[in-house]
């Protein structure tokens, strides 16, 4: 059993998150061989390619610092039916300039996490397609769509539902079984674009 | 027939970007009932729900700006199967306050655009779920997959390829055809969610 | 007011289907002006390229008959994160032989139904996805995902809740006059493959 | 180095397929560790959840015959912008009754191959929603969209573009080494629904 790094990614820049809040669960209940570390997506300058060449410092940054981590956890509600922008900002700033994608060979789950009843669901199966081309291998079950999320929590920002904490415990259990395979190797993105040219 | 302004939306910020010059020539080959103005939308804030109650000044003319479209018409690349995140925040600032929607009831039509020669196919359907939420009514086809772009002009920015320039005069008269059809009935977002939540 | 004839198809074959329950509280429901009647897709052979030559005859009693409508109202279940196969095949199956699409230019609407919360979410966006590419304008908003059915239903197949029942009115309302814009002009699916070669 | 045995599934009945041609080379080019077959999916009968309690024979032997495989490569067409029919219809009848799904815990590849120059990306990201459900656990890099096939293989049937060929060989090599990395734990359907149900 190998001790692993995951950087946990919340979609929601809202100071009284739903999503912060399960956030703070997970990292709470997360096995001891996987150590969780919340980092923070907010402060990203919108990604600009013309400014690959002189990148802001909160670029720099933020690339730096994910190379420390073997894995991602991200933890998103769902903006019309995508991810919101500031996660898709983060994805997209970390996979830039054209051959430095830092997202490469890391292993990924997703928690989507909504009032609603449909839970994430067109925000979590998006952020899968765009994980594919990124080369994070995505955990596939348990999938985590936590509907209702209101229901959930209490005014002082507790989980108090018995089940989801049960799933909770499963679903960190099998992403820790799951994130030993990784890495894997990594593929320069620019290789695909060769092959989508035929 | 009816005279329609439509709203032009860039999803790249590249000064050099393919899909402005791609805008611009599509204003200049629109039949006469449409209008096509461009919208800018990188300095839109990043959207937050905490400044709901005093939005950045961005947001503000944004939305009012919007209201004066019957349409819009997107125009943009893929950034790792999925759009722009800057494309993702105009969509978001644009849908909020809850209730607040300013794309309820527009038609829409999209060109995706891409050096690869899947031609933003990811892009192209990320956006149209996300539309269907936001009550665009979306033309279906011709679709817009505009692959191998750089091919398709010269250094100095203009469009060399005649079958290109014909298939968009044929595109631009579907989407007027299409857009005389709308507005439709708008939506309050908060109806659907109670759907939801059956 | 336009009078409009729109085929039901139902995307589960169970007798006791919660879907085909669904679909005959729609045809009840509908207002006078859209005709609602059931199309069965449960007999159709499996599409295979190489019988377009000579064609079964459940695929030729099929394409003909549909061309009778102006619309068509989708009633379907989830079935692994998209639509069932046998609704797939009928969508196929209408799409061929290349050049004869028989849904070309027709309206379309999406309910989708599941026994879970999530209502379906998967299969209703992936038919949204093959729906663009037929040329059929499906409606926006109101979306309808119906999740928990069997709490909706008593055991003699009736609608038992009332903000249900209203809910569908107000959507059939919706599809009334969204189909009233329509048929729109069909386009043959080879200039389509001719743009994507771009 | 574990030798493992993999299902080839592909989703064109066309006896001409491109599909079954690319499967054929696949087959051929397989590093000695994979052990590549072909498995028949066109003599399925429709799924139908009413003869779940007495299934067809053609159903119970290709439920039985799965559970050999280790793991599945995908070769499929896009139709109308999803999987064929008979693809689907393979995916449904291996994943029923519910609790009994042969896909679960297996590895998983996709290659989707279309004359277009899109090269299937609808069928192959429809597909990988799909198989999150299902629990197989999908490579992500190199993703393999193969378009333009005509052009690939000669009138006997033969690959000819060497590109492809050298692309095959390397998505081959990283199939086998994802490929020893599973089967993961099952998961019972059942759970994710409950999971759904928050």
């Amino acid at each position: 059993m190998n001790f692993k790094k995951i950087a946990v990614i919340v979609g929601s820049l809202r100071r009284e998150s739903f999503n912060k809040k399960m956030a703070i669960v997970l990292m709470a209940l997360a096995p001891k061989e996987l150590l969780l570390e919340l980092i923070e997506i907010g402060d990203l300058e919108m990604y600009n390619q013309d400014l690959d060449d002189s990148p802001p410092s909160s670029w720099i940054i933020f690339r730096k610092h994910l190379t420390e981590y073997d894995g991602v956890l991200f933890i998103t509600p769902e903006y019309n039916r995508s991810v919101p922008a500031v996660l898709k900002n983060a994805l997209d700033v970390g996979s830039r300039p054209y051959g430095k994608n830092i997202w490469d060979g890391k292993s990924g789950a997703i928690v989507s996490v909504s009032i609603g009843s449909i839970g994430g669901f067109g925000a979590n199966h998006h952020l899968r397609q765009m994980l594919t081309y990124l080369n994070v291998s995505t955990m596939a079950q348990p999938e985590a769509y936590i509907g209702d999320v209101a229901k959930l929590f209490n005014s002082s920002g507790e989980l108090i539902n018995e089940s989801t904490r049960q799933f909770m415990l499963k679903f960190l259990k099998a992403f820790s079984d799951w994130g030993e395979k990784f890495p894997v190797e990594k593929q320069a993105l620019l290789t695909f674009e060769a092959n989508e040219m035929h």
